[in-house]
């Protein structure tokens, strides 16, 4: 391992030996501003927004290299590496992104991008909005999967990116990446998407349903002008996080996880016959729906979970996902997990046999994980070694790298 | 069919026209005061209380065809027939019992009993407490199942039943049905148990508390006093019911019923952007949880939820279900149904397990149906049929019926 691909975008004060092996070490967020209006899906119009992004890796001179990561509800662009403003935060995906790691970034300049509408730094229903000097709040406009893929589509112009070596993803990340292999075909050589589904289902809908009900009749949501009121709906936003938490573990997950262990029995190891903390995973689903009312945007939320419920890119094709997909052009990767059951196999088999119907390039694998539709965060050998193998395929496809392929581990 | 078998309670004004064919008919709640301190789980202990009960079919003179039906969390004892204050208030397992039903009420007495802390007319959080003279609210102790047992039990000697020909219930009903037949074998011939659980999972439990912790950061729950302050924290109920019902339908069941249809969609079939209704399983959701919300009581949900949490027979036994099973003399019923993922199959057949390892009589079935956990409560020929297969054999040993069994359909 070497250090010399490090991040590029702040590492000029650092020596070598700062930088962890097989990190992309520490990382600065960058902001780009965007001036031009953004038309959405909703008819509506964002005049001026600004985007956060965290980029790791070096942009070689063909800009072919570059990887988008496309995150899901409750990331952000912080895929890899330390926060420089916060040591202990590590990138979301960190397991997966840097020097050696499947999706190398000693061959690629990867990208994290906060989409537009959430709430780590880029503009979003909590930011100012110019023209009335006051947070956006309920008038900040509903977006879609397609708004994101556009705004997207513009950081890749300011970079000078023309055609990403892959655009990836999990769960709302897939969907993006989905999305940009059908109304951006050409910028896009590789379509990875991950534990995602080519739309929700009713129950799907259902929990996010559940999940915004919680957050809007909180009194404190004030109709999603909590800012004003200097408040913020942390109970609703709370049982919103604990309800979708549910369906990121699979039931034998949390049956090992927690099973019926109680927390702080009473006496002789009885129950408290009450209402408080009984069991494990009562406190571990209140510690979590606390924790993320704490840092996480209610309108976020909801324009998130909407943007979910919306996607559906086979509505314009009269449901056929196939004729839907036809304009892609990318090769794709498609990853399941067997006990995901928010977006379960099946539902990537869909898109698998859409593709496979257009003839188009698809590779598929169905990974035998316990952990849910979590598991595509976390480390697992099988997971891993199909996108290193996936992503080394690529590289070799890449001008200039070839050498850079015998540092690889 | 004939009528001679009406119920008992309530038809001595009626004439025989007037009751339908294949129903119990118009019946009356009957109301019965306890007034001998009854002991609880929790330690505490409830001075007095009323139950409401509802009869079906007559008593034979040796007391041998009384079948007591448990009820879920948000049924109560209005098994079958209608409801006298209320026509078109049909029993909730109106398909199942009544004369010529697969519960024949030409054959057996059949008993529904409103668990004590439900709110359909039982004592409960919201009755008004003898000490004091206000509403329990907070101060109603938390109930197990065990607790409704040895309160049914007092029914049972009331109305001089000493053993029942069969105690049987769906979902927290089947978990009722089980503790007789484990607390008072003596008293229980056949238990018949559908689309129940030895126990919660931790799963179970999460969605629980979900539901839970949305009542009670409800602001106007005022910590159970809601009474005191007139009001009822509906917003939580509300989401309480949307998150429980979730789990009620299979994922197959609410594509089937819902899909993405929209609902009142925006010119041209477009969305609306907003967070109002905009696809059906949104508006079904929405419209489920705003009427439970007038009709239940919240703390009534969370006892009800609770005593769900800690049913677990094997909790004495070091965990081993047969153990706990072994004073169990019944004959069992046991009944899953492949698309409930709330007490899947496989919950059912730990139990069977059990038993078969205690070499006790066991007859288990899993029903094919898509209807998940709800499929208990609704019209399946092959569930209907084994039940009425099943009390057929019961009613061939019950003396003094040889001669009505030539009634059944």
């Amino acid at each position: 391992m070497t250090t010399q691909f490090v991040s590029q975008d702040a590492h000029a004060a650092k020596t070598p030996s700062e930088v962890e092996v097989g990190s992309v070490g520490v990382v600065h967020t960058q902001f780009l501003q965007f001036h031009e209006p953004l038309p959405l899906s909703s008819g509506q119009t964002i005049n001026s927004y600004e985007l956060a992004i965290e980029t790791y890796g070096t942009l070689n001179a063909e800009a072919s290299n570059a990887v988008l990561v496309c995150h899901a509800l409750n990331a952000s662009h912080h895929v890899a590496g330390r926060a420089a403003d916060n040591p202990e935060d590590i990138g979301w995906w960190d397991n997966l992104v840097g020097p050696g790691k499947p999706v190398d970034t000693n061959v690629f300049f990867v990208i994290g991008i906060n989409n537009l509408g959430s709430c780590f730094g880029s503009t979003g229903p909590a930011s100012i909005r110019p023209e009335t000097g006051e947070p956006w709040g309920a008038a900040f406009p509903v977006l879609t999967v397609e708004d994101w893929v556009r705004a997207q589509a513009r950081v890749a112009d300011k970079l000078g990116i023309q055609r990403f070596a892959a655009v990836m993803g999990g769960s709302l990340g897939g969907m993006q990446a989905l999305s940009w292999a059908i109304t951006l075909p050409e910028r896009v050589a590789h379509c990875v998407v991950v534990a995602s589904t080519p739309k929700l289902s009713a129950q799907n809908i259902a929990f996010n349903e559940v999940a915004r009900r919680a957050i809007i009749t909180d009194p404190e949501f004030h109709g999603g002008n909590y800012y004003a009121h200097k408040t913020v709906p942390r109970s609703g936003l709370s049982v919103a996080r604990m309800v979708g938490h549910i369906t990121y573990l699979s039931d034998d997950d949390m049956a090992e996880k927690f099973g019926r262990t109680q927390r702080e029995p009473a006496a002789g190891g009885a129950f408290h016959y009450g209402y408080g903390v009984e069991f494990e995973v009562e406190s571990y689903l209140r510690y979590q729906g606390e924790k993320f009312s704490r840092y996480f945007d209610a309108n976020t939320y909801l324009l998130i979970t909407r943007a979910l419920d919306y996607f559906d890119p086979a509505r314009t094709t009269d449901g056929d996902l196939a004729k839907a997909l036809a304009p892609a052009t990318a090769d794709f990767l498609l990853i399941s997990f067997t006990t995901d059951w928010r977006f379960a196999p099946a539902r990537s088999r869909e898109i698998v046999q859409a593709l496979l119907k257009n003839e188009q390039a698809a590779t598929y694998a169905e990974i035998d994980a316990p952990h849910g539709h979590d598991a595509f965060l976390l480390d697992d050998a099988r997971y891993h070694g199909l996108m290193r193998a996936y992503f080394l395929r690529i590289a070799a496809t890449l001008t200039g790298v070839t050498t850079q392929l015998g540092v690889q581990r």
